[in-house]
């Protein structure tokens, strides 16, 4: 299994098949090396190894949430940390815990985004 | 034991006896609210309970090197995040897992300053 | 009165009672403790007492304005800001006074939302 | 012709007229003066006549899609680019470019703008 | 009186004569016209007459507090805000009334900044 | 060659031999992974050629303008834009005209750091 084909199992497996097909699909025909590059970005942060699926998804979710105008981004790894493994609770706290260090803007409209995903769910 | 005291008991065990005595006495005579402040925010992340010290200085660390701007914070929290156990190569990972979201720059800055708390100790 | 309640009391007059029940049940199942905290800035600015209601709701919308992102925040607060006295020039004065320090992009974004709001009174 | 009438003149030129009269139209009855602003703008910009207009409007996009929060300006300017000569490949390398600055979400939100605005040419 | 020569005269009174210099001087061989800009910008603000001197300057370290990055810019204008008659105390509130919109670090750089102008004085 | 070697190739030739020397030497011990990650930036930007090195260059110092706390990458960058033969003016002109865009602090920030690279040249 080449790196790509890593990165796609590992990215399916976070964000789901269906998102990331959508992904790939969105990219096709206009960008299609940046579909590829997400999916070196997966395989990578699997093979240095240092920190598991949870660990990563908290991180992603939280420098998601702080840099802003990421809603779409939000919405697929609030997911992502649900599939792997994360509670609602976790994932509700990491956005608590960010309060005094960005705000209420920030941490409101990610819930905001998480309350939209864990309705689905 | 209230909420103050424990808040300062935590502050100190995360970013170490200096490090608190130094923020207290830099907003002593100017802003001694926003002390007090930073003393409840240590305080209730710990009763909420959810995560622990070492997700806690993670999520910190993320969301510092994420907004830019933070040398100072950062310093203060990469060497909280080795008081509470974090290792160097999570640290450092931490950062480098953001480096898709974020760019170089921000990650770059931040490893600057880890190199130097990590020289530090 | 404790300070939920006179954080409470100045929210509704700040922002309108209606927006204000919708802050509460938009938090009450996911973070009700988001909602608690937002009543204490209120209550808290307050105590205080250095700024009047009109200077914290200029200072409100400037920051808001300037951080991006902030639309559904803006909306609230810039009803907030006529509801606490000041006119529609001085909003749209404060927003123009921030063209030199952010540009274009922040200040139109903030305008679109003052013009509806604006139709909206 | 005097400054504001060739400011008009270059902003129906880069942005269309159509999207020009939208923007007068948006800001005439709330706030006249940054229309006017917007004007000298383009007028300033062409008299210093340093960069040519393939040159601005690739760093005004490039300026866009880092600051975030920027999908109406981006909207007008993708379209702007085009306008000017650069071509659709020359767009997307730009914001491709941006990738290691900034990291994806950015690029990913100016690629959706830039790829509903190709289909609409 | 002409706009530059008005703009010049108001730069002084709020940012005071040695600082206005300093700025000129370090444009006069790189970027003139970004001087003229700034001369335009206090001219515009006080013609435009909406808002006084006091409220344009809260609105101005508000502004760059929440932006980042602009230790200088806030040396010069927490010196202006005092020079056109704000309290210490009025800026340090409106530092603190951020807090809850943007969070610790940008309050705390802000803080600091405040410490070493007000120390000067 | 390979993609590193060309990476390195055309790292060398933007930023400076020795600027490049510096990068590999601060990440060597704490995170050399970045550094083979920013070969690989200089390596693909190249392969894909859509644009020439100025065209990358000026995107490249438009983005480390606009998002701030970005001296030290600014630093290289702008020596990098004079290796690859843009000139001061042009330089100084793509910070001018991000003026519209991002307001005084950023371009007055980097047009310091311009300043400062051009007496050393």
């Amino acid at each position: 299994m080449n790196k790509y084909e890593n990165g796609l199992k590992i990215r399916e497996a976070v964000i789901g098949k269906k998102a990331s097909q959508l992904v790939s699909a969105s990219l096709a025909d206009i960008a299609p090396v940046l579909d590829q590059k997400t999916l070196l970005a997966f395989d990578e942060a699997q093979r240095r190894g240092v920190l598991d699926l949870k660990q990563r998804e908290m991180i992603t979710i939280t420098t998601l949430l702080t840099q802003g105008d990421t809603a779409k981004q939000l919405r697929i790894h609030i997911q992502g940390a649900l599939n792997v493994g994360l509670t609602r609770a976790e994932i509700v706290e990491t956005f608590i815990h960010c309060l005094p260090y960005v705000g209420f803007p920030r941490v409101l409209n990610a819930i905001a985004v998480a309350k939209e995903v864990f309705n689905k769910n």
